[in-house]
C-alpha cells in the first residue's frame, strides 16, 4: 500500500491555533473507502505536536494534476520479441530496489505481458474520479489491459482509436501519483500506440532494444527514425539476446549472429546502454511471475548506464 | 518473369478459320511494355498449327478479377519476435521446391521484414491497373511495403485507417495471377492488420506460431481466441526456438523453456505442426537474404503437416 503521500493526494494542509485542516483528495479511491482514508490522514496528523483538533475535507481531482512524475522513459523497438518488456521489468525492478517510486505503464494493449512477468493477477481498483494501478511485490505501480481482462488469454481486438484511447487513460485516468520514474512499455511497430504515446506523454527519452539479427537492425533504425522525426530524445540503445553461455563449457555463444550493439549506438547517435545475454534463469523468473527475484551483472551494469543517461552524466 | 498463364492475363481466346483472336489483360502491365506482350502473346499462339493470323486485344481487368488463389495462410500470433516471418519465409519456399506457384503477402506495414529475409531490394512495377508483386530468386512473388519504400530503415508510422487500407491493397490491386498457395505474414497482435487480413481476405485458415516461454502461451491463445471469434478455422500450431542443438555435445538445450508443443495444440484445438530448432545457421542466412537456401528435417516435416492440413488429411 503507498502511502498518501506517495499517493500525492494531500492537496493542502493548514494548522493554525492548534487546528489543523486538511484538503485531501479523493480521487480514484472506492467510495466505501472515504471514512477510513480520513480517519487515517486524521490520526497521522494529530500525532504532530501542537495539533488539537483534525478537519479532513475530502476534494474531487483529476489523476492528472496529483500525478508527479520525475523521469519518463519509453522501451520501444520496430520489431516484436526482442524483449522490450523484459529490460521494462529489468529496469523498473532495479529503480526498485534503489527504493525510488516506479511504475510500469503497460501500452501494449492486444500482447500485455508486463502482468504475467510480475505475477499479477489482481484487478486494478478505483472509482469514477480514477484508477489505481496494481502493485507488485516490490511496490513497482503496474498498470496492464491485461488487468483488467475477465482473463489473461482474453484477446483485444481492437482498432488502433481504441488502443489509442486505452493508453491515453492510462496515462490521463491512472493515479501514478509521485514517481521518480514511469516505464512505458511499448508494442512493436511504429504504428498507433506508439504515436499516441510520443505525441500524449511528456516522455524524458525512449530506449531502443534490439537483437543481433540483422533484420532487428533495418527495424530499430525504423523506430529510431520515428523518435527523431517526432523530436524525442533517444537516450539509447540495448541489445538483447547478445549471447548464450553454454552450460557446460562457460563458452559464449553468439546465437542470433554477431553482436551489432556499437554499430547500431552509431546508427542511432546514442549511447549503447547494455548486452544482456540470454539467460535461462530470467526465462525461467519470468514464466513463474518472479522477475523482481532476478539480478546479473549485465543488468545492473545497464542500469548504472540508464541512470547516468537519464541525469545527463552520459552522451551517445 | 511469370508466364502470362501465370498471371492469368489470358481473358479469351477464338481460332476460327485459321484467325486467333486473343483478348489479353493489360492489368499491372506499364504502358510501355503494351506492345511487347502483344507481340509476345502473338508470337506464341501463331506456332500452333493451323493458326495462320493473329489479333491480340488488350482489355482492362481489375487485378482482383485475375488472382486465382487456391489456398490462403495467414501466419499469425499475438506476440512479436515468435518467427512468423521466418515460418511464412520457410512455407513458400517449401511450396516453390515442389513446383507449385507461391507468394507473400507481407502485412506486417510498420515491421516488414520478408524482404530482407530473401535479398530483395528491387522495386514493384505496374501501372495505374494494377502492382506486380517482386519475385525471389525462387519465383516466389512477394509484395511487402518494405519494397515500396525509399530505404528499407524508413518508419512508416501510420495510424490503423492507413495500415488496413495498405493490407487491402496488396490484396485488391497486386496481381498475384493463379496461385496455389498465397502466405500472409501478420504483424503481432490482435489489432488493425490481423482485424483486416480476416475480414478482407478470404483466408483458408490460421496457423500460430509460439516460442516455449509461458508469457508466450498466453497470447498465442489470445490469437486463438480472435480466429475462433472471427470464424477463422485455425490450421494448426507451430513452436519456434524449440530447443538448441549444443555446438560440442550435439545436446538439445531448451534455453526457453520446457517445450509446449502439445499443451498449445490442445488448447488450441488444432495439430502441433511442427517443432522448429533455433538455428544459428539459419539466422545467417535470413540476415543474408538468403533463405531460400536453408533447408532441415524440422522444416521438411513443417511442410508435410501443413499440407496435410490444407489438403484436409490432418486434424487436430
Amino acid at each position: 500500500m503507498r502511502s498518501l503521500v506517495q499517493m500525492n493526494l494531500v492537496r493542502s494542509t493548514e494548522v493554525k491555533d492548534g487546528k489543523a485542516k486538511i484538503n485531501l483528495a479523493s480521487t480514484a479511491i472506492p467510495d466505501q473507502h472515504h471514512s477510513w482514508l480520513k480517519d487515517k490522514a486524521a490520526a497521522a496528523v494529530s500525532e504532530l505536536s501542537g495539533v488539537e483538533e483534525v478537519t479532513v475535507d475530502l476534494v474531487e481531482a483529476r489523476p492528472k494534476e496529483l500525478n508527479q512524475i520525475e523521469k519518463i522513459i519509453a522501451v520501444m523497438s520496430g520489431k516484436g520479441g526482442v524483449g522490450k518488456s523484459l529490460v521494462a521489468g529489468l529496469l523498473a525492478t532495479s529503480f526498485a530496489r534503489e527504493g525510488k517510486d516506479v511504475g510500469i505503464l503497460d501500452a501494449d494493449i492486444t500482447g500485455s505481458s508486463i502482468p504475467k512477468m510480475f505475477g499479477l493477477d489482481a484487478r486494478p481498483s478505483g472509482s469514477e474520479t480514477g484508477i489505481l494501478p496494481v502493485l507488485s511485490r516490490s511496490g513497482i505501480e503496474i498498470m496492464s489491459m491485461n488487468l483488467l481482462l475477465p482473463s489473461e488469454d482474453e484477446a483485444v481486438i481492437w482498432r488502433g482509436p481504441l488502443m489509442s484511447k486505452a493508453i491515453t487513460q492510462f496515462w490521463e485516468e491512472v493515479l501514478w501519483g509521485k514517481l521518480d520514474c514511469l516505464i512505458i512499455d511499448l508494442p512493436p511497430g511504429t504504428g498507433d500506440a506508439p504515436l499516441t504515446v510520443l505525441q500524449v506523454i511528456p516522455i524524458s527519452g525512449v530506449i531502443d532494444v534490439f537483437t543481433p539479427q540483422e533484420l532487428t537492425e533495418m527495424i530499430v533504425k525504423k523506430a529510431i527514425k520515428m523518435a527523431q522525426k517526432m523530436n524525442v530524445r533517444v537516450l539509447g540503445v540495448i541489445e538483447n539476446m547478445s549471447y548464450l553461455v553454454l552450460p557446460e563449457t562457460g563458452k559464449k555463444m553468439e546465437i542470433f549472429g554477431r553482436s551489432k550493439g556499437e554499430e547500431m549506438a552509431k546508427a542511432s547517435g546514442a549511447p549503447l546502454l547494455g548486452q544482456l545475454p540470454i539467460d535461462p534463469e530470467l526465462a525461467r523468473l519470468c514464466d513463474q511471475g518472479e522477475i523482481e527475484r532476478y539480478s546479473s551483472d549485465a543488468v545492473s551494469e545497464l542500469f548504472t548506464n540508464v541512470v547516468a543517461v537519464l541525469n545527463g552524466k552520459k552522451e551517445g
